[in-house]
């Protein structure tokens, strides 16, 4: 089954609003074992739509199309699609009772233009919407299927569920794709491509699709298969391997999160955690508590962006300071040490760096980063050298920390 | 200038990931004055790269290309574009120097895939990128552009406003449409819009194009006008009005943030400034930092998530937390005096609130928050109440403490 999925709006073509729909478009006919075989965003008008159609219908099994299914003048999908299709339109009493259902469960008055959303095409299929007034239409033709819906997510959404997938499922008989996804931390996407090399020709030889995916800071990589779950175990074993070659940075799967991943890792083992954070400012306190009920696990944070908080607030000392300089490895260890005591927790991840763009030196250069963990059993510090961006220097900290937390915990 | 969008990747169809770069150059294309005709999202397959390209071509004047310039086995854009082109690949010293120093910089060994991410098409403009290894490319023919960028966000944008803007804008001389964009923060969109009907009116009739532009927190007011900077100081003034009706809100222009403006108030006053947070843990303090020399005029916070810590940390009272609640008027009040004093600055705000999406009671509902802020002067708090998204509740907590200081800080 090849799907092309079109988005009409021109708050899409300006960048006004984002593109979830197609993303999830494309995540459901995934998982349903279609194949979306292209993307295309397209103005309101009826011009480029009828095009649009021509063209989609002639390259793919199916056609979704999402939007200007609304009351107001920009709405034209359903009158492009009757033209397209030879067919008039006349009012779907179903959808027209709907809709006046809707308006009067709100208190709200109902407009002529609503009234006229339930002038629907006569030779479609009419695809109820229980979370809004624009009906879903399926149209027939040579053996190709126009699915018109609109396009606010969750009405889209809630026709897609009930009534599309079932109906595709059926016609298309359809078999699954299968996908697995492992999450790396702290390795470059082509030091990984190079490591995995051979083991990407076997897992290629077995006729499985792989792709990588980076993020900042995260390389994810995804076997595919387009024989459904039969496979599964055999896609489990490629993926144990590289977790097996390189365990400290693999970390996750499919959308896991590291904040997630340690949190249960502290709950499981009833420890509770602070950090003492210099160049990260908080950002790794906030990213351990994104997850909700956190406060099973995180006490909270000392953060000492100055020298001046570091010797008052930490008590460290200050010739060390002096001699050393506040990032590193001497600070990053009292700082871990020291959380460990004030913030009366089991571990303390403690964070010291330049983040830049500016304050780096020849001897310690923007991006060079300490981190420190104590726990009762000692403290340990590790160096990082990120890039010049403030930003990411940041972000690529807290990740590398808890990535270097979760290691810990488990081995 | 009519503009063609394509993005290439597998991961974009799958909706493995959500297509923001389409999203982020339809708004900087119009802002340009550019017209966006179509989205294409379209395989990692040569084929349907050519066929894209070849389309794309006859439509528009310009098709930006996002996508396929890794160094795995996926990316294969370069080599279809060199082949439609009908140009060979050569290593490109530039963009090879840029690599090397890019792995050296970084103490990673730089591998020969990264070294064939310098072998670039002979015929076309390399677009240098400061952000990565894969160089973008810039080829015309018969009077059409294609330009070529790799997927990564931030290495697009880097190359798009400091190697492609400028040049777009000369070649098609692009410098008569004009903005100003306002920003405001703690009114909702629809609020604003009812109480500006008037004013919106008005500038209407002037032959202004007005847009809001939401985001999560805050509201964005942009005047447009076709006609350059003709009517620039009309445009300041009907920009001004809105400030001076609502000073609390408006809180600055273009690409300005609210970190970067507390900052300079900061500094300009020389104040020091802590936060002792709870709900928000840590995201103020980081917020505040992301400016560059923060460290001027930011020392330090106290992130006291659970009530052991704000007792111990902070000797909160112990009765008043019982009595009240960690989340009230009067333990905002005391998180603001204690940090003022320990963390020893001018200024010190805290938050304190229920992130949700647990945690609500019936008195107290998920999005309550209490923002207190100390001076030497006095200590005072405000009460917020937001939605039941944790994430959006923290976010809008930061924005709200930060508008509310700059207000205080500018009266």
């Amino acid at each position: 089954m090849n799907v092309i999925v079109v988005s009409i709006g021109d708050e899409l073509l300006i960048g006004q609003t984002v593109n979830t729909n197609a993303s999830w478009i494309g995540q459901e006919i995934s998982k349903l074992g279609g194949n979306i075989i292209e993307g295309l965003t397209i103005s309101d008008r009826a011009h480029d739509i009828l095009s649009t159609v021509d063209y989609s219908i002639s390259k793919s099994d199916v056609v979704i199309i999402t939007g200007g299914l609304g009351p107001t003048k920009d709405d034209i999908t359903k009158h492009t699609l009757a033209k397209y299709f030879d067919t008039k339109l006349e009012i779907h009493q179903p959808t027209l009772d709907k809709i006046t259902t809707y308006f009067i469960n709100r208190n709200r008055p109902i407009l002529e233009s609503n009234i006229q959303q339930a002038a629907l095409p006569k030779h479609c299929v009419i695809l109820a919407n229980d979370y809004g007034t624009a009906a879903g239409m399926w149209f027939e033709k040579n053996g190709k299927i126009v699915i018109s819906l609109p396009g606010v997510p969750y009405e889209m959404k809630g026709i897609m569920m009930e009534e599309v997938f079932p109906r595709l499922r059926e016609q298309f008989q359809l078999n699954s794709m299968y996908h697995k996804t492992i999450l790396t931390q702290g390795i470059g996407e082509s030091f990984l491509a190079e490591k995995l090399s051979d083991w990407e020709n076997r897992v290629r030889n077995d006729g499985f699709g792989l792709a990588y995916l980076p993020s900042p800071g995260i390389v994810k990589l995804r076997i595919s298969s387009p024989n459904g779950e039969i496979d599964k175990v055999l896609i489990e074993n490629y993926l144990s391997e590289v977790r097996d070659t390189l365990p400290e940075n693999v970390f996750g799967y499919e959308n896991q999160n590291l904040p997630e991943i340690i949190g249960e890792e502290l709950r499981k083992r009833k420890l509770k955690i602070g950090t003492v954070e210099s160049c990260t400012s908080g950002l790794l306190a906030n990213q351990i508590t994104s997850i909700s009920g956190a406060s099973d696990y995180f006490e909270g944070s000392l953060l000492t962006y100055s020298n001046k908080l570091k010797e008052e607030i930490l008590d460290l000392s200050h010739n060390t300071l002096k001699e050393h300089g506040a990032v590193s490895e001497a600070i990053a260890l009292q700082m871990a040490e020291s959380g460990l005591k004030k913030l009366d927790v089991d571990i303390c991840l403690s964070t010291t760096g330049i983040a830049g763009p500016t304050g780096g030196t020849e001897d310690k250069p923007v991006g060079l980063v300490w981190i420190g963990l104590a726990t009762k059993y000692g403290v340990k510090a590790r160096k990082f050298q990120f890039g010049d961006n403030r930003e990411r220097n940041i972000q690529m900290t807290v990740l590398s920390a808890l990535n270097w937390l979760r290691y810990e915990l488990i081995s």
